[in-house]
């Protein structure tokens, strides 16, 4: 027996004050506050992956090169396979790329964005350094090559569309950022199939741009957890060195590879969320005192006369789960989802009551 | 465009030297490298979790906390689900403790073992420190406490049944080191199911105590990356806030939890790797020259009069694939996995043409 023991006297000093990535669960409430895909798989792609399934030794490890959904990813992007890595969501890519590169350096994130570049960032222990966006969210490339200008820069985080403010940064800043600085440019683009530019064609000509994308959204599996990195084989292999061995597991393989053999089934799903999309950005402009910011991903950011928490709680009460974004930059602002029609509907009418009364 | 640009010179310099773990593919060959289970998931198994999967929404993101897996773990292992963590494989969870507790401390671990402790280690910015054990491979827990008592220490691992060697440390001496050390003690007990006693009783006494398990060995799930880690509450806590906020996929977490309610269907398997791995002992024993050491594991260390890669070489040209372990403390010994009756015939088969030659 030992007296006392208390594992926050052996927590690492960088992580004390290290507030974690919150993911509220509320059972029965429409959940219009994780940006995920409101429709089912098409059925055609749960049959392959029920027929793909049946075979499958899960006694064995998975491959942890993943070469045959990376063939897939390689047809998808036009990429070839050794520029690509795949990951237990975008999540795990994250961290690796701050695990390999950002520990012991800085990171400049170009904010209001994502929060897990942040968390990732003081995890690996790396300091994180903000490059704010301008007023209306658009990125300052000098600002951010300024920040990037410290010698101790190792990575640069840009999103795009930018998670929670929609905007998309044109592949022409990017590329002004890519060539002044010495830095790694990750570009996460895990809403891209919802609208924007890619970067992807800057790759040729900047070998220090890498980009982030996922088969949670536009594809429908979130809860499989896959992610991909595209980046310059010489990035990738650098990454390699640090990735766990079996990241990826079976079945999320196996399923990420049916969605893409089906790709053109989720196509007819994405025009109906950038339709929606649509009908809920006017809606919601057309609720007295609410700005909503034009969105080229699958949610809205907005603002509200009343205060943010208010809203929330309000929403919440009516069975609407959306995500409260309050803090530097975004006054009072929240983010919705686009979800099914009937969702977006009952969310609307709820916010009209709150802000009515 | 920008003229050029080396990602290795961006790399942390304390990784430049790390050598990532290795995982060999060689498609056809028998495979007894990975201390899978050999024998697939029973019918029943694969039929409810066929069931399972019909209705679940992969567009919605999991569980982050994997409430139900917990409570299925906590059901199986007879702990509170407060004491329970779920990784993506035991590979997660000891990057989370490296993380959380080892980066920029000490890690003290017990070698020769399970080399994936080091890697983390590393990864994680801590300085992993060898204890060395007995030449029977025994802890020295003496040695072990000498070692944890440097200040700087955070984390000891020890593995028991201990990969590669397949020896237990007896929980009397598990709790030897735990009454003499303020870093918190991790013990690895992937391969429990097949023989040995778990320091589990310690915990109660030992809040320094932390336990890895996984779902990969006795429950044949390698594939689908399910680990979990017995704590206190207050270990958990800590974890939590770097845990990646959805890192264990619906899949998994269902997969998992149908396995968990026929774990009397996996007793029957298991009772056949340990009368397999009686008949593997003996036969390498009966082998000239060669020595095998006793394991409590699906695995058998042994050590051979050959060079060990000649052995490993020969048996690949042969169709089998086991792993070479030759290095410190481990001179010219290999480790094969408990296959299916067939598997070690034909290992026994080719390892005596090579050494019998």
């Amino acid at each position: 027996m030992i007296d006392s023991f208390d594992p926050a006297e052996l927590l690492r000093p960088d992580l004390r004050e290290l507030v974690p990535y919150e993911a509220p669960v509320h059972p029965g409430a429409v959940k219009l506050d994780a940006n995920e895909n409101p429709y089912d798989l098409p059925a055609t792609v749960r049959e392959e992956i029920a027929s793909l399934l049946r075979d499958d030794p899960f006694n064995r490890y998975p491959d942890p090169l993943a070469i045959e959904l990376r063939q897939e990813l390689a047809a998808y992007t036009g990429l070839p396979a050794e520029c690509i890595m795949a990951g237990n969501g975008a999540d795990e890519l994250i961290q690796n790329l701050m695990l390999a590169f950002g520990g012991g350096g800085r990171v400049v994130i170009a904010t209001p964005t994502f929060s897990m570049y942040r968390i990732h960032a003081v995890i690996a222990g790396a300091m994180p350094v903000s490059a704010p966006r301008r007023t209306d969210f658009s990125l300052d490339p000098e600002v951010v090559i300024a920040a990037a200008g410290h010698p101790a820069t190792r990575l640069v985080f840009l999103c795009s569309p930018n998670n929670p403010t929609g905007n998309v940064t044109p592949p022409a800043e990017a590329a002004a950022i890519l060539a002044n600085t010495r830095a790694l440019v990750v570009v996460d683009e895990a809403y891209l199939e919802f609208g924007g530019e890619s970067c992807l064609p800057l790759l040729e000509g900047y070998p220090n741009l890498v980009m982030l994308r996922t088969m949670s959204k536009a594809f429908g599996l979130a809860g499989l957890r896959v992610g991909y990195l595209l980046g310059s084989p010489a990035v990738v292999r650098q990454l390699l060195r640090i990735k766990q061995p079996f990241n990826l597991n079976r079945f999320s393989q196996l399923a990420a590879r049916a969605a893409l053999a089906h790709r053109a089934e989720f196509e007819a799903l994405i025009r109906r969320i950038r339709e929606n999309r649509q009908a809920l950005y006017d809606g919601l402009n057309a609720v007295p005192g609410v700005t909503a910011f034009p969105s080229e991903a699958n949610f809205i950011l907005f603002r509200t006369p009343l205060p943010a928490g208010d809203v929330y709680h309000g929403l919440l009460a009516g069975g609407v789960l959306i995500r409260n974004m309050h803090g530097p930059g975004l006054q009072n602002c929240l983010r919705v989802t686009v979800g099914r029609e009937d969702e977006n509907r009952l969310f609307l009418e709820k916010l009209k009551l709150i802000l009515g009364g």
